[in-house]
Protein backbone atom coordinates (compact mmCIF):
# COMPACT_ATOMS: atom_id res chain seq x y z
CA UNK A 1 0.00 0.00 0.00
CA UNK A 2 2.82 2.14 0.62
CA UNK A 3 4.11 1.37 -2.59
CA UNK A 4 1.54 2.12 -4.14
CA UNK A 5 1.23 5.63 -2.82
CA UNK A 6 4.17 6.30 -3.38
CA UNK A 7 4.14 5.49 -6.77
CA UNK A 8 0.66 7.51 -7.05
CA UNK A 9 2.64 10.74 -5.51
CA UNK A 10 5.30 9.90 -8.14
CA UNK A 11 2.95 10.11 -10.81
CA UNK A 12 1.25 13.41 -9.78
CA UNK A 13 4.35 14.91 -9.10
CA UNK A 14 5.63 14.11 -12.63
CA UNK A 15 2.13 15.32 -14.13
CA UNK A 16 2.42 18.29 -12.11
CA UNK A 17 5.76 19.44 -13.55
CA UNK A 18 4.07 20.28 -17.07
CA UNK A 19 2.60 23.28 -17.30
CA UNK A 20 -0.90 23.83 -17.98
CA UNK A 21 -3.07 26.13 -19.91
CA UNK A 22 -3.99 29.22 -17.45
CA UNK A 23 -6.38 32.25 -17.29
CA UNK A 24 -4.75 35.13 -16.31
CA UNK A 25 -6.35 37.13 -13.34
CA UNK A 26 -9.41 38.98 -14.52
CA UNK A 27 -8.60 42.43 -13.66
CA UNK A 28 -5.38 44.00 -14.44
CA UNK A 29 -3.81 47.45 -15.26
CA UNK A 30 -0.95 47.91 -17.15
CA UNK A 31 1.07 48.60 -20.36
CA UNK A 32 2.45 47.38 -23.29
CA UNK A 33 4.37 48.02 -26.23
CA UNK A 34 3.18 46.73 -29.80
CA UNK A 35 5.58 46.72 -32.57
CA UNK A 36 5.76 44.95 -36.29
CA UNK A 37 8.34 46.21 -38.83
CA UNK A 38 6.29 49.56 -39.60
CA UNK A 39 4.74 50.94 -36.81
CA UNK A 40 5.65 50.99 -32.94
CA UNK A 41 3.06 51.64 -29.98
CA UNK A 42 3.13 52.28 -26.18
CA UNK A 43 -0.12 51.46 -24.52
CA UNK A 44 -1.30 52.07 -21.25
CA UNK A 45 -4.39 49.67 -20.85
CA UNK A 46 -7.35 48.37 -18.29
CA UNK A 47 -8.79 45.10 -18.42
CA UNK A 48 -11.54 43.65 -17.13
CA UNK A 49 -12.69 40.05 -18.18
CA UNK A 50 -15.32 40.11 -15.14
CA UNK A 51 -17.47 42.59 -17.74
CA UNK A 52 -15.46 42.10 -20.48
CA UNK A 53 -14.56 45.61 -21.20
CA UNK A 54 -11.17 46.90 -22.06
CA UNK A 55 -9.35 50.52 -22.41
CA UNK A 56 -6.53 51.41 -24.17
CA UNK A 57 -4.40 54.97 -24.33
CA UNK A 58 -1.89 54.62 -26.88
CA UNK A 59 0.94 56.64 -28.41
CA UNK A 60 3.08 55.13 -31.02
CA UNK A 61 4.35 55.57 -34.52
CA UNK A 62 4.23 55.03 -37.79
CA UNK A 63 6.45 55.49 -40.49
CA UNK A 64 8.25 57.98 -37.93
CA UNK A 65 4.65 59.90 -38.03
CA UNK A 66 3.42 59.66 -33.78
CA UNK A 67 -0.28 59.34 -33.32
CA UNK A 68 -2.71 58.36 -30.27
CA UNK A 69 -5.24 56.30 -29.97
CA UNK A 70 -7.76 56.12 -27.09
CA UNK A 71 -10.15 53.25 -27.28
CA UNK A 72 -12.85 51.92 -25.37
CA UNK A 73 -13.69 48.14 -26.11
CA UNK A 74 -17.02 47.52 -23.90
CA UNK A 75 -17.85 43.48 -25.56
CA UNK A 76 -20.89 43.13 -23.69
CA UNK A 77 -22.51 46.25 -24.93
CA UNK A 78 -21.40 45.23 -28.45
CA UNK A 79 -19.58 48.85 -28.98
CA UNK A 80 -16.52 50.11 -29.63
CA UNK A 81 -15.44 54.13 -28.74
CA UNK A 82 -12.58 55.87 -30.08
CA UNK A 83 -12.32 58.88 -28.60
CA UNK A 84 -10.36 61.99 -29.91
CA UNK A 85 -9.45 64.46 -26.78
CA UNK A 86 -8.32 67.34 -29.22
CA UNK A 87 -11.60 67.68 -31.14
CA UNK A 88 -13.55 65.95 -28.19
CA UNK A 89 -15.08 63.98 -30.58
CA UNK A 90 -15.97 60.18 -30.56
CA UNK A 91 -16.60 57.41 -32.91
CA UNK A 92 -19.15 54.54 -32.32
CA UNK A 93 -18.56 51.22 -34.09
CA UNK A 94 -20.30 48.14 -33.68
CA UNK A 95 -18.33 45.18 -31.37
CA UNK A 96 -18.49 41.60 -32.04
CA UNK A 97 -19.53 40.50 -28.64
CA UNK A 98 -18.42 37.27 -28.89
CA UNK A 99 -14.95 38.26 -29.94
CA UNK A 100 -13.93 39.43 -26.27
CA UNK A 101 -10.17 37.84 -25.44
CA UNK A 102 -9.83 36.63 -22.36
CA UNK A 103 -6.09 36.69 -21.45
CA UNK A 104 -5.80 32.93 -21.10
CA UNK A 105 -3.93 30.16 -23.22
CA UNK A 106 -6.64 28.79 -25.27
CA UNK A 107 -7.22 25.11 -24.40
CA UNK A 108 -6.71 23.94 -27.44
CA UNK A 109 -2.71 25.31 -27.60
CA UNK A 110 -0.08 23.17 -27.46
CA UNK A 111 3.00 23.78 -24.88
CA UNK A 112 6.34 25.16 -26.55
CA UNK A 113 8.29 25.25 -23.89
CA UNK A 114 9.17 26.18 -20.27
CA UNK A 115 12.04 28.77 -19.95
CA UNK A 116 13.51 31.19 -17.39
CA UNK A 117 14.04 34.54 -19.51
CA UNK A 118 17.23 36.06 -17.40
CA UNK A 119 19.24 33.81 -15.07
CA UNK A 120 18.12 31.76 -12.62
CA UNK A 121 21.76 32.43 -10.59
CA UNK A 122 20.48 35.23 -8.68
CA UNK A 123 17.17 36.52 -6.78
CA UNK A 124 15.67 38.90 -9.35
CA UNK A 125 17.44 37.99 -12.31
CA UNK A 126 14.91 35.68 -14.05
CA UNK A 127 11.64 35.02 -14.77
CA UNK A 128 10.08 31.82 -15.44
CA UNK A 129 7.92 31.60 -18.11
CA UNK A 130 6.03 29.00 -20.26
CA UNK A 131 5.26 29.75 -24.15
CA UNK A 132 2.20 28.74 -25.98
CA UNK A 133 1.76 28.57 -29.80
CA UNK A 134 -1.32 27.80 -31.93
CA UNK A 135 -3.72 28.91 -34.88
CA UNK A 136 -6.50 30.87 -35.42
CA UNK A 137 -8.97 30.08 -38.58
CA UNK A 138 -9.60 33.46 -40.19
CA UNK A 139 -13.22 34.63 -40.92
CA UNK A 140 -12.51 33.56 -44.65
CA UNK A 141 -11.40 30.49 -43.53
CA UNK A 142 -8.64 30.51 -46.30
CA UNK A 143 -5.64 31.09 -44.26
CA UNK A 144 -4.73 30.53 -40.67
CA UNK A 145 -3.45 33.29 -38.61
CA UNK A 146 -0.81 31.81 -35.79
CA UNK A 147 0.14 33.13 -32.51
CA UNK A 148 2.36 32.36 -29.81
CA UNK A 149 2.50 33.96 -25.98
CA UNK A 150 4.28 33.76 -23.21
CA UNK A 151 2.92 33.77 -19.41
CA UNK A 152 4.49 33.62 -16.05
CA UNK A 153 4.35 30.28 -14.39
CA UNK A 154 3.40 32.07 -11.29
CA UNK A 155 0.12 33.81 -11.19
CA UNK A 156 -0.62 33.69 -15.44
CA UNK A 157 0.64 36.83 -16.11
CA UNK A 158 0.98 37.91 -19.77
CA UNK A 159 5.22 38.74 -20.87
CA UNK A 160 4.79 38.62 -24.26
CA UNK A 161 2.64 37.71 -27.42
CA UNK A 162 3.21 37.26 -31.53
CA UNK A 163 0.32 37.41 -33.68
CA UNK A 164 0.45 36.81 -37.52
CA UNK A 165 -1.34 37.37 -40.46
CA UNK A 166 -0.42 37.59 -43.56
CA UNK A 167 -1.36 41.27 -43.81
CA UNK A 168 0.33 42.47 -41.11
CA UNK A 169 3.36 40.24 -40.76
CA UNK A 170 4.65 39.08 -37.00
CA UNK A 171 3.18 41.36 -34.74
CA UNK A 172 5.12 41.54 -31.16
CA UNK A 173 3.23 42.73 -27.83
CA UNK A 174 5.34 42.86 -24.59
CA UNK A 175 3.28 43.23 -21.35
CA UNK A 176 4.89 44.93 -18.49
CA UNK A 177 4.48 47.62 -15.59
CA UNK A 178 1.03 44.95 -14.35
CA UNK A 179 -0.64 45.24 -11.04
CA UNK A 180 -3.26 42.97 -10.08
CA UNK A 181 -6.50 44.85 -9.83
CA UNK A 182 -8.11 48.35 -11.40
CA UNK A 183 -7.10 51.30 -9.81
CA UNK A 184 -10.30 53.52 -11.44
CA UNK A 185 -13.61 51.98 -12.74
CA UNK A 186 -14.42 55.15 -14.72
CA UNK A 187 -11.78 54.52 -16.57
CA UNK A 188 -14.44 52.43 -18.45
CA UNK A 189 -17.43 55.19 -18.83
CA UNK A 190 -17.10 56.69 -22.30
CA UNK A 191 -15.82 60.49 -21.82
CA UNK A 192 -19.22 62.96 -21.34
CA UNK A 193 -18.45 64.43 -24.82
CA UNK A 194 -19.09 61.17 -26.43
CA UNK A 195 -22.78 60.92 -25.22
CA UNK A 196 -25.15 61.27 -28.18
CA UNK A 197 -22.23 59.72 -30.44
CA UNK A 198 -24.15 57.58 -32.98
CA UNK A 199 -23.40 54.18 -34.17
CA UNK A 200 -21.69 53.93 -36.96
CA UNK A 201 -23.92 51.00 -38.52
CA UNK A 202 -22.32 51.06 -42.31
CA UNK A 203 -18.63 49.95 -40.98
CA UNK A 204 -17.33 46.14 -40.27
CA UNK A 205 -18.09 45.15 -36.38
CA UNK A 206 -14.59 45.61 -35.08
CA UNK A 207 -12.82 43.38 -32.96
CA UNK A 208 -9.87 42.87 -30.16
CA UNK A 209 -7.33 43.37 -33.24
CA UNK A 210 -8.85 46.41 -35.03
CA UNK A 211 -6.97 48.27 -32.67
CA UNK A 212 -4.00 47.08 -34.08
CA UNK A 213 -5.04 46.72 -37.48
CA UNK A 214 -6.21 49.90 -37.60
CA UNK A 215 -2.85 51.57 -36.35
CA UNK A 216 -1.87 52.00 -40.27
CA UNK A 217 -4.85 54.47 -40.49
CA UNK A 218 -3.56 56.65 -38.45
CA UNK A 219 -0.32 57.46 -40.37
CA UNK B 1 26.99 69.12 9.70
CA UNK B 2 23.81 66.86 10.12
CA UNK B 3 21.52 68.41 7.47
CA UNK B 4 24.46 68.15 4.63
CA UNK B 5 24.94 64.65 5.09
CA UNK B 6 21.10 63.84 5.08
CA UNK B 7 21.06 66.27 1.81
CA UNK B 8 24.28 64.39 0.34
CA UNK B 9 22.40 61.24 1.30
CA UNK B 10 19.48 61.85 -0.68
CA UNK B 11 20.85 63.12 -3.82
CA UNK B 12 23.23 59.63 -3.70
CA UNK B 13 19.87 58.27 -2.91
CA UNK B 14 18.13 60.03 -6.30
CA UNK B 15 21.51 59.36 -8.45
CA UNK B 16 20.84 55.43 -7.49
CA UNK B 17 17.35 55.84 -8.41
CA UNK B 18 18.85 56.21 -12.31
CA UNK B 19 20.06 52.81 -13.71
CA UNK B 20 23.85 52.76 -15.03
CA UNK B 21 24.94 51.06 -17.95
CA UNK B 22 26.52 48.18 -16.73
CA UNK B 23 28.29 44.66 -17.76
CA UNK B 24 27.16 41.49 -17.83
CA UNK B 25 29.51 38.72 -15.34
CA UNK B 26 32.23 37.28 -17.66
CA UNK B 27 31.36 33.56 -17.80
CA UNK B 28 27.60 32.45 -18.61
CA UNK B 29 26.21 29.75 -20.12
CA UNK B 30 22.84 29.70 -21.75
CA UNK B 31 20.01 29.59 -24.43
CA UNK B 32 19.13 32.32 -27.03
CA UNK B 33 16.30 32.36 -30.08
CA UNK B 34 17.18 34.72 -32.85
CA UNK B 35 14.28 35.84 -35.06
CA UNK B 36 13.35 38.08 -37.82
CA UNK B 37 10.61 37.97 -40.48
CA UNK B 38 12.60 35.11 -42.58
CA UNK B 39 14.42 32.94 -39.80
CA UNK B 40 13.69 31.78 -36.64
CA UNK B 41 16.80 30.10 -34.54
CA UNK B 42 17.27 28.68 -31.30
CA UNK B 43 20.95 28.60 -29.99
CA UNK B 44 22.85 27.33 -26.60
CA UNK B 45 25.89 29.06 -25.90
CA UNK B 46 28.78 29.22 -23.97
CA UNK B 47 30.50 33.08 -23.09
CA UNK B 48 34.05 34.05 -21.64
CA UNK B 49 34.58 37.86 -21.83
CA UNK B 50 37.94 37.47 -19.98
CA UNK B 51 39.57 34.92 -22.72
CA UNK B 52 36.90 36.35 -25.62
CA UNK B 53 35.28 33.28 -26.63
CA UNK B 54 32.24 32.16 -27.45
CA UNK B 55 30.40 28.88 -28.36
CA UNK B 56 27.20 28.41 -30.79
CA UNK B 57 25.33 25.80 -31.43
CA UNK B 58 22.41 26.45 -33.15
CA UNK B 59 18.93 25.10 -34.41
CA UNK B 60 16.78 26.90 -36.51
CA UNK B 61 14.75 27.33 -39.91
CA UNK B 62 14.81 29.36 -42.54
CA UNK B 63 11.85 29.58 -45.00
CA UNK B 64 10.84 25.96 -43.20
CA UNK B 65 13.95 24.61 -44.12
CA UNK B 66 16.07 23.70 -41.03
CA UNK B 67 19.80 24.31 -40.21
CA UNK B 68 22.02 23.60 -37.81
CA UNK B 69 25.26 25.85 -37.19
CA UNK B 70 28.28 25.31 -34.71
CA UNK B 71 30.46 27.96 -34.51
CA UNK B 72 33.37 28.42 -32.05
CA UNK B 73 34.45 32.07 -32.18
CA UNK B 74 38.20 32.67 -30.89
CA UNK B 75 38.77 36.64 -30.63
CA UNK B 76 41.79 36.35 -29.11
CA UNK B 77 43.24 34.03 -32.20
CA UNK B 78 41.67 36.14 -34.63
CA UNK B 79 39.76 32.74 -35.76
CA UNK B 80 36.49 31.54 -35.94
CA UNK B 81 35.10 28.07 -36.71
CA UNK B 82 32.17 26.62 -38.37
CA UNK B 83 32.10 22.91 -37.35
CA UNK B 84 30.40 19.96 -39.63
CA UNK B 85 29.74 17.22 -37.15
CA UNK B 86 27.77 15.24 -40.21
CA UNK B 87 30.24 15.47 -42.29
CA UNK B 88 33.54 15.44 -40.11
CA UNK B 89 35.04 19.04 -41.59
CA UNK B 90 35.61 22.56 -40.36
CA UNK B 91 35.56 25.58 -42.09
CA UNK B 92 38.43 27.94 -40.55
CA UNK B 93 37.78 32.06 -40.76
CA UNK B 94 39.39 35.25 -39.85
CA UNK B 95 37.63 37.33 -37.08
CA UNK B 96 37.86 40.49 -35.70
CA UNK B 97 39.67 40.52 -32.65
CA UNK B 98 38.91 43.63 -32.02
CA UNK B 99 34.62 43.13 -32.79
CA UNK B 100 35.12 41.11 -29.81
CA UNK B 101 31.11 41.84 -28.18
CA UNK B 102 31.46 42.39 -24.27
CA UNK B 103 27.70 41.72 -22.95
CA UNK B 104 27.92 45.10 -21.47
CA UNK B 105 25.69 48.60 -22.27
CA UNK B 106 27.88 50.53 -24.05
CA UNK B 107 29.10 53.88 -22.35
CA UNK B 108 26.97 55.71 -24.85
CA UNK B 109 24.21 54.19 -24.44
CA UNK B 110 20.56 56.14 -23.92
CA UNK B 111 18.55 54.72 -21.04
CA UNK B 112 14.89 54.24 -23.00
CA UNK B 113 13.34 53.08 -19.97
CA UNK B 114 13.03 51.07 -16.50
CA UNK B 115 9.86 48.51 -16.30
CA UNK B 116 8.81 45.30 -14.88
CA UNK B 117 8.09 42.87 -17.10
CA UNK B 118 4.92 40.56 -16.41
CA UNK B 119 3.45 42.28 -12.89
CA UNK B 120 4.64 43.52 -9.13
CA UNK B 121 1.59 42.24 -7.53
CA UNK B 122 2.98 38.91 -6.52
CA UNK B 123 6.46 36.38 -6.28
CA UNK B 124 8.01 35.25 -9.39
CA UNK B 125 5.22 37.28 -11.66
CA UNK B 126 7.71 39.65 -12.94
CA UNK B 127 11.49 41.20 -13.61
CA UNK B 128 12.69 44.59 -13.18
CA UNK B 129 14.45 45.56 -15.97
CA UNK B 130 16.05 48.07 -17.95
CA UNK B 131 15.88 48.70 -21.36
CA UNK B 132 18.99 50.64 -23.62
CA UNK B 133 19.50 52.20 -27.42
CA UNK B 134 21.91 53.21 -29.86
CA UNK B 135 23.62 53.45 -33.22
CA UNK B 136 26.22 51.72 -34.20
CA UNK B 137 28.29 53.27 -37.49
CA UNK B 138 28.28 50.71 -39.96
CA UNK B 139 32.10 49.79 -41.71
CA UNK B 140 31.06 51.73 -44.72
CA UNK B 141 29.79 54.72 -42.31
CA UNK B 142 26.73 55.32 -44.98
CA UNK B 143 23.89 54.25 -42.52
CA UNK B 144 23.78 53.56 -39.08
CA UNK B 145 22.59 50.11 -37.38
CA UNK B 146 20.13 50.55 -34.62
CA UNK B 147 19.86 48.46 -31.50
CA UNK B 148 17.75 48.29 -28.10
CA UNK B 149 18.64 46.11 -25.46
CA UNK B 150 16.96 44.96 -21.96
CA UNK B 151 19.12 43.73 -19.02
CA UNK B 152 17.87 42.94 -15.55
CA UNK B 153 18.61 45.40 -12.77
CA UNK B 154 19.88 42.89 -11.12
CA UNK B 155 22.67 41.14 -11.94
CA UNK B 156 22.83 42.78 -15.47
CA UNK B 157 21.63 39.88 -16.82
CA UNK B 158 20.72 40.00 -20.96
CA UNK B 159 16.60 39.39 -21.71
CA UNK B 160 16.35 40.53 -25.16
CA UNK B 161 18.18 42.78 -28.21
CA UNK B 162 16.69 44.00 -31.28
CA UNK B 163 19.21 44.61 -33.81
CA UNK B 164 18.13 46.46 -36.97
CA UNK B 165 20.34 46.57 -40.31
CA UNK B 166 18.96 47.68 -43.37
CA UNK B 167 19.62 44.67 -44.89
CA UNK B 168 18.19 42.23 -42.63
CA UNK B 169 15.08 44.13 -40.94
CA UNK B 170 15.15 44.01 -37.26
CA UNK B 171 16.58 40.95 -35.93
CA UNK B 172 15.39 39.89 -32.46
CA UNK B 173 17.02 37.92 -29.61
CA UNK B 174 15.65 36.90 -26.08
CA UNK B 175 18.04 35.38 -23.82
CA UNK B 176 16.94 32.53 -21.29
CA UNK B 177 17.89 29.64 -18.87
CA UNK B 178 21.41 31.62 -18.35
CA UNK B 179 23.33 30.44 -15.66
CA UNK B 180 25.92 32.43 -14.41
CA UNK B 181 29.40 30.60 -14.82
CA UNK B 182 30.82 27.97 -17.48
CA UNK B 183 30.02 23.95 -17.04
CA UNK B 184 32.52 22.44 -19.44
CA UNK B 185 35.81 25.34 -20.28
CA UNK B 186 36.51 22.10 -23.42
CA UNK B 187 33.53 24.04 -25.27
CA UNK B 188 36.11 26.06 -26.72
CA UNK B 189 38.32 23.72 -27.60
CA UNK B 190 37.79 22.83 -31.27
CA UNK B 191 37.28 19.04 -32.27
CA UNK B 192 39.57 17.14 -33.04
CA UNK B 193 39.24 16.91 -36.55
CA UNK B 194 39.38 20.61 -37.22
CA UNK B 195 43.14 20.08 -36.49
CA UNK B 196 44.81 20.67 -39.81
CA UNK B 197 42.26 22.98 -41.26
CA UNK B 198 43.87 25.63 -43.02
CA UNK B 199 42.77 29.55 -42.51
CA UNK B 200 40.06 31.12 -45.34
CA UNK B 201 42.21 33.86 -46.32
CA UNK B 202 40.06 34.57 -49.10
CA UNK B 203 37.30 35.45 -47.38
CA UNK B 204 36.16 38.83 -45.47
CA UNK B 205 37.07 38.86 -41.99
CA UNK B 206 34.06 37.95 -39.87
CA UNK B 207 32.64 39.45 -36.67
CA UNK B 208 30.14 38.82 -33.97
CA UNK B 209 27.31 38.90 -36.23
CA UNK B 210 28.30 37.59 -38.76
CA UNK B 211 26.96 34.02 -37.40
CA UNK B 212 23.76 36.09 -37.77
CA UNK B 213 23.89 37.41 -41.33
CA UNK B 214 25.56 34.38 -42.44
CA UNK B 215 22.17 31.89 -40.95
CA UNK B 216 20.68 32.67 -44.54
CA UNK B 217 23.76 31.18 -46.52
CA UNK B 218 22.77 27.97 -44.78
CA UNK B 219 18.82 27.11 -46.12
Amino acid sequence: MRTFVLLMCLAVGCLAQVPHPCRSPPLLTGALSVANEKFYANAKYTYDAMLKRIRFKEIGSYENKTFGIDALLLFREGVMYTINHRNKTCKKERLKREDFHPMKIPADAALLGQVILGSSSGPGQGLLVNTWYGEVATPSGKEKDKWMSTFTEFGCIPVSSTYYTDKTGWILTTFFNIVVGIMDPQEFFPPKFCQGTELDETAEAADFYSIFKNLTKYS
